[in-house]
């Protein structure tokens, strides 16, 4: 599994695991943040390896429509960007930039 | 209609609209933001009064159930509050308090 993508899929889970139901929130939770592997949710589950695949992959491409339609992430990383550049701007008080800066974060929903 | 209510209406469908079919759009749109009547609705659609009211009323409630999941109005209306107080804080700088809200600012998604 790519790094880069098991991020992108724990922060998606984060912002909409309360959308899934439960066996998805179960399967998803156990491969990717518990790092059990597909045979081992199967066995656990009592069904196939090839099941907890499927919903695993289809949980996924859920959670990528919902980013896709609510861009949740998308808008957090933004404001986390803004807040960084304020912290930087407080260091050196500079009151002109950090009022510009609340300013548009005040855009973000 | 209480104006609260209608207020409240407004802000949920501004968070999940994303997430309705286009004919629900096409309702909530033109009987909360167009102001447009249950009848003029049936008659603009072509269907009863009643399938407009019940259509608007699912919407409404289905509205409120992803806001329950999501809390995206809840969270919004938080971070404004912070905003606002990073500002007054910001007409005194008053650094030290500064940095705290960004910290608690930070905790939301």
């Amino acid at each position: 599994m790519l790094l880069e993508r098991t991020t992108r899929v724990n922060f998606l889970y984060d912002f909409y695991h309360s959308l899934l139901t439960d066996k998805q929130r179960a399967y998803m939770q156990a491969y990717y943040l518990d790092d059990y592997s597909l045979g081992e949710i199967a066995e656990e589950h009592e069904v196939s390896r090839q099941a907890v695949y499927d919903n695993v992959k289809r949980t996924e491409a859920m959670l990528e429509q919902y980013e896709e339609k609510l861009k949740l992430f998308e808008k957090f990383q933004q404001r986390m960007e803004i807040i960084q550049q304020l912290e930087e701007q407080l260091q050196v008080m500079d009151k002109e930039r950090i009022t510009a800066l609340l300013h548009t974060l005040k855009e973000y929903e």
